[in-house]
């Protein structure tokens, strides 16, 4: 099995692909990487024993795209990035799934495009495991649908069931619908008609309206809602996770007595900030297309990078787009 | 002046409400009470030296709205409620402000059949300060409005300025609208209108889009969403302090090492729990109604109560009712 990586993106670019590439092949024997960028540069920053091994391979792109380029820019004006020749690997079979650290609406616009969406699918969503206190929370959408359709959300609710049934190796995973309250009466038009929509399916284990603490609790496997709304839960999230992290820090630095019992304390705090680290979270699915697509944080680092290219090994193994298929036939 | 306080709501009732109305008297000498509720008890919970005090009186009330009332029911039924009583108070201009830490569905309903909204403002929004990293964040709609149009996040925008010069004491707060980036295009049509509106009304500095992350970062003083939006980030967060905590618990009790480690540190993690401690955030604002009522948060502790106390009494003395209409009218 092949991943095509995106090696140019990213805020850190090959210097965070490479070593990730490298660590992953070691790590698991099934899995073959084509890193896609600048071939010379690859090349030189390769290890000598990867630089003629059919274990990582060179697909030669001569454009990157940018973290600022408008996406259909990008789309339109780089056709040769490294972001797009990755995606062209899928289409054209080369490579299972791929991987991209880089600008988020230019990889959802360029797989839309070059990928398409699975038939009867209106729109792909970003999908993402969050950390729960029983297991992972797989959220969607996490930001790729500002404007969502009551139809959508229940796509979205498919989508992540068989997310989770690849990753997770869950037969019948939860599936819980965003909302205000937990009441049937509550929430707007389009959340109540999806309520209905969801209700109604008898392929989906449905428990109803969840709030949002309820992403951090880990009673539902599967949380469905708005591009905006996701959006909002991970980066809100993200950032009360720093605000909690710099009191941590302020607290245990306040004074000398504080920062030797900080010392003491170091391998607990070490530990914390390890189960806190962005690293093990990283790595969103683009799904509901015609191959797998997924998104890396882009100031992700080597761990973060690693954490990302598991997730992808996991969804290519799995073939997930053949499950949603099949959820939304049947 | 005096403050209705709804004495029988919340999880607690008056064995919360009784201790911090009576620490809040002490506390600040220009504020008076008028508790709510069943009288003879309220009376056999008093001190003594309150039993027969100006500072504190008490209006009986034969009902109580319960959580799981429904608003309608709570407000067609439960017309001798203390949750209504108290509201009736404030209309009655008996009362400055009132403050409840009941149903908060009833309360946004009761409040606004009675008190009205203010001239020209659409719907009234829940209102909060949330800790950052440089001060306190206002944020609205919390969750009262799940359908929300751009008119009505251009009058939120209004109220939180308001609430913010009232309370901060900060003339020309600074605003931003909360969406999926930061860039000019980003945004479903309803904020992408909210942003024309807020960008061409001169009376607003206003900052633009803001991210979820920008709660807590604290370079703005008021960030404005719809309900469904802000009721997510607020319960999110929520999840996401009690996820965090669970973990810091778990590694300092990890094994006796670790639970030696933790008696050390003791002082320090308890500052880090009081920074933390969602008492120090309570007290909501149902703000652009004519008259003021804050809602506390229903399981709130004593200090947490007579924080929302404190909430109140700030905006009673600066009369954020007035600030909005004129605000509104210029």
């Amino acid at each position: 099995m092949y991943i095509a990586i995106d090696a140019m993106s990213g805020d850190w670019g090959l210097s965070v692909a490479i070593p990730a590439a490298v660590t992953a092949v070691k790590k698991w024997d099934d899995l073959n990487l084509i890193l896609v960028g600048d071939k010379e540069q690859i090349v030189s920053m390769l290890p000598a024993e990867y630089k003629d091994s059919s274990r990582i391979l060179i697909q030669h792109a001569s454009e990157v795209v940018l973290m600022d380029d408008h996406p259909v820019q990008a789309l339109r004006q780089k056709k040769d990035s490294s972001m797009r020749v990755a995606i062209d690997l899928v289409k054209k079979n080369e490579a299972t799934a791929c991987l991209s650290s880089g600008n988020t609406g230019a990889l959802m616009a360029t797989s839309t495009l070059v990928l398409r969406t699975i038939k009867s699918i209106e729109r792909p969503a970003i999908c993402a495991a969050m950390p729960s206190q029983k297991g992972w929370v797989y959220t969607l959408d996490l930001g790729a649908n500002v404007d969502v359709s009551a139809v959508q959300l229940h796509q979205f609710a498919l989508m992540g069931i068989a997310m989770v049934q690849a990753i997770e190796n869950i037969e019948k995973p939860t599936v819980g619908l965003m909302n205000v309250g937990s009441e049937e009466s509550k929430g707007n038009k389009i959340t109540q008609k999806a309520h209905a929509l969801i209700s109604n399916d008898e392929n989906i284990n449905y428990l109803g309206f969840v709030e949002g603490d309820d992403i951090y609790v880990g009673n539902v496997d599967v949380i469905v809602m708005g591009g905006l709304e996701g959006n909002i839960a991970l980066k809100t999230s993200e950032g009360l996770a720093k605000y909690i992290s710099a009191i941590i820090k302020q607290e245990f630095k306040a004074n000398i007595l504080n920062k030797i019992i900080a010392l003491i304390s170091y391998p607990i705090l070490k530990n914390i900030a390890k189960k806190l680290s962005p690293s093990k979270y990283n790595g969103a699915c683009l799904i509901g297309l015609n191959g797998i697509v997924v998104k890396s944080h882009g100031n992700a680092d080597v761990n973060g990078f690693l954490q990302a290219i598991g997730v992808t090994r996991q969804l290519a193994q799995n073939n997930t787009p053949e499950k949603i298929k099949n959820l939304i036939r049947t």
